[in-house]
């Protein structure tokens, strides 16, 4: 089965901002970013998630909102992160989520090993 | 009755994102970023939303996640975009998501203007 994805041209910025606006699958989408080939299973198996139900749903809406590519392949799916299209139309933009998630990443393992920070 | 709002150091981007992620959440922010002194009427009447009783919801959201200041001031609340606070953990995070969202009007713009486009 083929997925429908949107046109670079259909993408709109509030889908894209509610679909990483989700800890999972902000998580899913920087494994992608980290580069290499991915399938849905090796997205799970890196970040720890073993329910493989739940992520259908998300997987669908990272789908529908233009910001990752899913593709059937033998009995597994690609997946890739559709940066050249975010890019193009939202320079900027994925650069500084990414980045963000990194710092908030900082600051909690800041909290967590010195609580009185 | 003064409002929680969470510490810059407590925003999360996932929050953020998800409180982005709406049509109306994002032109209210839109109204904000454009500059003057706004409280919860001035916004709605900008945005022309009669259903005041909705955007209470949305004010919660935008407050919660950190990226409106919401202060009683006599009868009505003054609003304001948390921008140093969203600059300070989220370089350019915020200057991408309204160029972004200008970027969709003008392709929006281009599609009822001309349909072959």
């Amino acid at each position: 089965m083929a997925f429908r994805h949107p046109h670079r041209d259909q993408i709109r910025i509030e889908d894209v901002l509610s679909a990483l606006g989700n800890s999972v699958r902000l998580a899913a989408v920087r494994v992608l970013d980290a580069g290499g080939e991915h399938n849905c299973t090796s997205v799970l198996n890196t970040l720890g998630i073993t329910a493989k139900s739940t992520m259908t749903h998300h997987w669908r809406v990272l789908r529908d909102s233009g910001v990752i590519r899913q593709q059937p392949s033998g009995r597994e799916n690609l997946l890739a992160l559709r940066r050249e299209d975010l890019d193009a139309r939202y320079p900027g933009l994925l650069d500084a989520i990414l980045s963000g998630a990194r710092a908030d990443d900082a600051l909690e393992h800041r909290d967590r090993t010195d609580p009185a920070a």
